[in-house]
């Protein structure tokens, strides 16, 4: 199942969506509440191209992993770490499918990075690796947009990672998915700029949430992203960035400057 | 005026403290909906004792600011940063006066940090620093509580800092309040152990603000930790902490094994 959030009409409302988006057939309706939980579908029913798909959740925190596929690790001139590398994007950084990424003007080096997203269903602390696929809502496309020159000269990533629009997510939720073996692609103007399988994960998707709910508790709606693979480059201004997961669909951006 | 946030009878709101809590006669009046616009106060009025604090504020993002004193970055092994350090706390690990500090299983080293909270009043994006402090609601303290070891190893420190229960804040916001040379203290069981005065801020608040906002919005009741004096040193299972800023108060709270 297909989850969005969705704008139509100056309401916003979680819903399903059905048929193929890409033949332009699909279309989307609305839940009564939202997805954390059982629910009904109303009677609100919209062609998929009337709607403004927005990020699919309102996380209250973006908790990231660095340095998660051996090839980018070692693009980045390191050895892949020995444990997970942690790191927070704030919810102010969350857009959506459309949005603008807005090139920062204190940074001249701003790169694409493609991710598998983990939308967490359930409170979730302390989780066992066994138990740990029971807390996922779903899967979708991250860009962990980063600001290349900060995050070589700050220490600290947080505001490498941190501007507002520097995490584009969507373009839906995608429940019931095996995520152990799906490609990740990122491509900027058409052109294939990383390509990586979610297969080569160093820690994969249980492992992560047990190891960030053994510090924080999650809460329905977060987002782990799990690491991107090699071929992250720059974004200017003008470009389209679109990332695109295998069983889930692509997230497209385009780049504004500031 | 000290805008609390409190619980009494299931209920909870915002209220606005009278009198002398240390003599045992102050109250709270509860406030109609929230104090980030014009409010007025309800006819609930509670004994001060009678009623439980939370924190504050709810923020949807911490975000603090690292070596911020010249004596705390020395007894780091630092010098004082060229700029800013900044990093995130998730909303997650803030608690409330009087609420437990939980000493995570994964550290053996877990310190205490008393430091001035700035409580954000609206929507602030690339402010000024001349206009820095017409965005602040008002003041709090804060204990950034941190797991020492984990800071060392881990390169990032979100982990470090970002376990549940590592961010008591408290006991109230204190609006109308000059910030610029506050003293900031902290005791564990009695005992002073960092005694600082936010006229040795390296970078103080309004400067602050104007840096974080160039690179993310801060949202009504985001809160901005500013760095903490030196002293800092071990909390174990069963002590007593307590953070005390001049104009503000005290915030207490108990530390407890996992």
């Amino acid at each position: 199942m297909r989850i969005a959030r969705f704008s139509v009409a100056e309401q916003v409302a979680f819903g399903v969506v059905d048929g193929d988006p890409d033949a332009g057939t699909a279309s989307v309706t609305a839940l009564k509440g939202h997805p954390f939980g059982p629910f009904e579908l109303s009677t609100a029913r919209f062609p998929l191209g009337d709607v403004r798909l927005l990020a699919p959740v309102l996380p209250s925190k973006v908790v990231a992993i660095g340095k998660n596929y051996a090839d980018h690790a070692r693009e980045m001139g390191s050895e892949p770490p020995a444990e997970p590398v942690v790191f927070l994007k704030p919810s102010t950084s969350v857009v959506g499918p459309g949005d603008p990424i807005v090139l920062p003007r204190l940074s001249d080096e701003v790169h694409h990075e493609a991710e598998l997203a983990v939308v967490i269903g359930r409170l979730s602390r302390e989780v066992p690796v066994e138990r740990a696929l029971e807390t996922v809502l779903g899967y979708t496309c991250a860009n962990d947009v980063t600001a290349r020159d900060l995050q070589r000269t700050d220490g600290q990533w947080t505001r490498a990672k941190g501007f507002d629009s520097f995490c584009p997510l969507g373009p839906w939720v995608v429940t019931g998915l095996d995520a152990a073996d799906l490609a990740v692609e990122c491509r900027v103007d058409g052109e294939l700029r990383q390509h990586g399988r979610t297969r080569d994960l160093l820690r994969g998707v249980a492992e992560l949430i047990s190891y960030v709910t053994a510090v924080m508790t999650l809460l329905p709606g977060d987002v782990l992203l799990t690491g991107t693979p090699a071929g992250v480059g720059p974004l200017h201004a003008g470009a389209q960035v679109a990332v695109t997961i295998e069983g889930i669909g692509t997230l497209t951006n385009r780049v504004v400057a500031a």
